[in-house]
């Protein structure tokens, strides 16, 4: 076992538990380690493309066109786990960090690349909400649940998110 | 310690994070892997047998039986964590599924038992929420937090969700 | 790695999960194991002293204010993940755990400190919240990310709840 790996599944789309899944996997890329982080169910939104994608032809179904509409691209438009009041929870915790000198999640997602972070979308969930790889951002690996047994059998830090 | 055992505390029962829990389970088991579920709180709903259920005079208290009548019974009735829409989200998730011909959570229920996953239900959990033996499927373990601990040091993937 | 290590990070306030972390962490320490729960963002909600506290003219933003104004204090006011029932949820669970001779939240959390548990409060998230040690109870520790990651290291389970 290599105690410099750590694997982080995000399931959620939740600005609040994506922002802790980004701080966790910086601060273990500056300390040197090792990390992946598997994006599934809605904490696909967090990679998705903002605005109008040519899809190459792929066609989705009505119910995944549904599910695409209502569910948020990227990080700009994620809500609260809580006290997200209609929407307006995240704008307001923004706000705070920013007073507060703390780093965007934007900064956070941008800084994990940098350091090297690897992020995986997880390709069954894609098929089932209908993603294909053109609507999410450029840099990300596309794997199932094997991969991710793989990278976590070789990992000493496994969270669910 | 050894690296093919796994353990996931299902401790939800938001259709999406049980699905995510069953894929999990199910790609482990496929590799060889031990695993061990852990159900507990929300997530004994889904052990929950449908319909009426003899109880052998096992006694509820009012509280009890309100909790029990107000949380779904199976996987048939779980809702979504996110977009649930009063109900609507989990049907429409599971319609889309099929298309996608993804297994559907019974399925994959079914798979992990198959593969010999084992279910151990949380003894704590049942005497709060007043389960007994007979309210849960067949071919489910009944320990404590001590039991799951036990597993948990064997284990390299200890997941909670 | 030392199989007698294990961390938590409590990062949900719900009442229900809040309980599954301290159950987990009072087994866990009643093995021999020993235990640091991180608690962030909602999780700080546990720490909170109720009622007015002194801030040694700690200065907060109206937001953080607000935020602080309308997340729960303490242990007694958590709400539960489901089923809350706009705030009914909660006392109901603790009827019944009473009448089940469970151990209450508070003496769990009474229960893990006689045993040595660690508490950790995270200090980003503090400064984002505008929480200032004073607002917390007594015996907490006060780090950041590296700190969770140093132990982390050292632990052969870790949870994210």
């Amino acid at each position: 076992m290599d105690t410099s790996k750590k694997t982080i599944i995000l399931f959620s789309g939740d600005f609040d538990r994506v922002m802790a899944a980004f701080i966790i996997a910086n601060g273990a890329a500056a300390m040197g380690d090792e990390v992946t982080m598997f994006f599934t169910f809605w904490g696909l939104n967090v990679l998705r493309k903002d605005g109008k994608v040519s899809t190459n032809g792929h066609k989705k179904s009505t119910l995944q066109s549904m599910f695409g509409r209502m569910m948020p691209k990227g990080t700009g438009r994620l809500g609260l786990s809580k006290m997200n009041f209609a929407g307006a929870g995240a704008p307001l915790m923004k706000k705070v960090m920013k007073q507060q000198n703390a780093m965007s999640l934007d900064e956070l997602v941008e800084s994990a690349r940098e350091q090297g972070v690897k992020f995986v979308a997880c390709t069954l969930s894609m098929d089932i909400l209908g993603f294909c790889e053109e609507e999410l951002v450029d840099g990300v690996e596309f794997a199932g649940v094997a991969a991710y047994l793989g990278e976590a059998d070789e990992a000493n830090v496994n969270l669910f998110i």
